[in-house]
């Protein structure tokens, strides 16, 4: 069985042996955790949010980089394949596990999840667990992790702190943008596992949206970072599942209520409560899919320029 | 001299020995000949697409995927860039070799081809044989080969059986829609070697096309892969040759005779009999060329998204 | 600190140790000097074209290809990306070293300028200079460099000449255009240091370009490599340097003086004397910035594609 762990330390010790290329710092803590700051305290990069994109996906996904343009802007844009989309998305990229340790808090996510089984109905249901001696996580945080929450991670994962490997990066940088934007794939992936479609007949998937601008802190480059992929995902789905019909109209963003505005107006409206935004807009704009089993194709949702420039601030 | 099998077979080993990362299988057979299942049984996938397709290019070609787009269509496109275009296209990726041992059925391409020189008079006209212990065959096909086939086809290169390696997928897959639409440029050199051009004068070639959708049988499969080339494929060519010029009007698809329908409509129009079918539609859609004795550029044909949307089945 | 030369010699030993697949061929000269030719008497491609790029930029940037279009004309791109922005582009591809011994003369730039520091200025305004005991030279030219003058350049880097390599490639090859409009994105950089600004502040850049038709001589190539940036490129940069704002008017090529002809008709009613063009010409057609100190985006010029086609040749 793939261990999504051990393809993702691959990755990880990539870039730890060549940090300095990458424009990111290696750190080991007394205990032993090693981390690689991709933006915390360093500018970090494309090379390096490649790299933290691909250990998020467990080793098992592509990611590649590309000048694009909306409307008359041109823009970096990220590309994501994958041919395990259940595993390398709901398995290892979902930001599925809220790392609170003390004064610390990370939303963490990557390969790590697959062994701490956070949460573990995901795992149940695309019926993955990885058995794997090392651990790597992915932190989206504006600080590093101390040895103590390093040690609770490892705890929960069922190894030991030496064994764990770390990459963290704020929101707020670019390898924080490249790494929320390279989630557009995963977005889809979601979606459909929440409305109860089951993600393991999806054979493979590919995605592209545009490289959100930094913003100068982490709630507005929450905003930036989401509306890539709401207002301008683009992805393909391959899979065997007639079913998917009974499916379609519920995936796109477009379908769901705050839609049209760019998700910090929506965030700011809702006076910053997270819980009071319709979920259902964490989706990607537009999705193309080819079923199998009827050799069939659909087309839901579609991109807006509009909204994507007005929210990275173009226009 | 450049080996296609050897360069080949180093793309085959690593699909054979990551097979599970590669969502294919890995089988050898008693007589020690080595299938990998692109898609017989399997469900394939991106990466396994651009293994096959390179091997089908003997190694000399470089394969990429990135989302694209069609009027309104989201789509994944690929890339196929060769220093090679005479070697790589005819001399391997060609589907040159009709694999008929007993009820197997396969159209044969790739470097085995250079080999067993099927056919002859495409290895004389490029002046090109491979010599080599190994090869590596590619397989369009709904079935495995068994013991005797591959027996035939090593005898015919001339090789002993074990060493004989075989790449497996049918029409209707994802690797096969991607190897197909993956022959966009060797679509070009093709009709340029018919036209009675000489090949070895083009220098680099580089070209993208759509990556149809899978069909649920592979007559329909067969249709909308070759028409992912003749509606949308684009081409461009460096040559040094400034006799290119004559020829330029024969090259892209619409000037041949069934163009304007989907490939599948002109077929069974035919009622399915390939021999009352205008081979000249086999082209790509658009090509530029840079002709670098006279540092000039030409630009023919066009591409077509509405014959292209409706092959696919998106309008 | 990072080494752009054995960055770059890594590169250059892959080009040397597989000359053949890369179609281009290695030389060592009777001093032990290495040379590859990746045009002057050979084809070279796009892997070569990708490999000289790469070299230039001392190892630190990452190059693509891809099709793209302008307007109705399908050619192909380039794309460049980095996360050393001033040392890749300033402290390496700069043409900053012109080779002129005995009755050699080529365009000199690639990392072996940061041992020789050509010029000095350059290298105290970046604040890099390198420390390698290998050099390797980049030198556009339609001639390959002897031993006299390969003696020459590793005296000016301090270096024994055995460990001295060098690529070539005239500009009118295809090396010789993907190379230089492979300087899509330090062209933008540049421009910015000749404007004053501190390009240390830049963290990360990426850009593409479409890949100019080889011309039948220097001169002509000189124009349409040039255009391919001047009037299509499109840059993308990262940074923490408020005072951007205060640059911005000047950096695309829009605001230059010549600006709205093909190079080559600039240049021909200057009487070809290099020193009556405005240089301020140099300069990508348009860029995208986002400054991180403010959290804000800019985006200045635009491209022009007719001029582009007008002249490639196209229109």
């Amino acid at each position: 069985m793939i261990s999504v762990n051990e393809l993702a330390l691959e990755i990880f010790d990539n870039l730890a042996n060549y940090s300095e290329d990458f424009n990111v710092a290696y750190h080991e803590l007394d205990n032993g955790a090693k981390i690689v700051d991709c933006g915390v305290s360093v500018p970090g990069g494309y090379a390096a949010g490649r790299a933290f994109t691909e250990i998020c996906m467990g080793g098992l996904g592509e990611v590649n980089f590309r000048m694009g343009q909306i409307k008359h802007v041109p823009l970096p844009f990220i590309e994501v394949c994958t041919d395990y989309p259940a595993i390398s998305c709901l398995g290892a990229q979902k930001a599925g596990w809220t790392v609170k340790v003390g004064n610390y808090f990370a939303m963490g996510s990557g390969p790590a999840r697959a062994l701490a089984l956070k949460p573990k109905h995901t795992f149940e249901v695309i019926g993955y667990e990885d058995e794997s001696d090392d651990a790597v996580i992915a932190l989206e945080s504006d600080h590093l992790p101390n040895g103590e929450v390093m040690d609770k991670i490892a705890k929960d994962c069922g190894i030991d702190v030496e064994n764990l490997c770390a990459v963290v990066a704020p929101t707020a940088s670019l390898v924080g943008s490249i790494q929320v934007c390279g989630r557009c794939v995963e977005t889809a992936i979601y979606k459909l596992n929440e409305l109860g479609f089951d993600t393991t007949k999806i054979s493979a998937a590919i995605g592209s949206a545009p490289i959100p601008p930094v913003k100068a802190d982490a709630t507005k480059a929450m905003g930036t970072t989401n509306d890539a992929t709401i207002y301008h995902g683009q992805i393909n789905l391959t899979m065997k599942a007639p079913e998917i019909k009974d499916y379609l109209e519920k995936i796109p963003s477009n379908k769901s209520k705050g839609y049209g505005k760019p998700f910090y107006e929506i965030f700011k409206e809702a006076n910053f409560d997270f819980y009071q935004i319709d979920t259902s807009l964490f989706s990607p704009a537009e999705v193309t899919i080819n079923e199998l089993a009827e050799g069939k194709v659909y087309h839901v949702g579609e991109v807006n320029p509009d909204v994507t420039l007005k929210s990275f601030g173009y226009i």
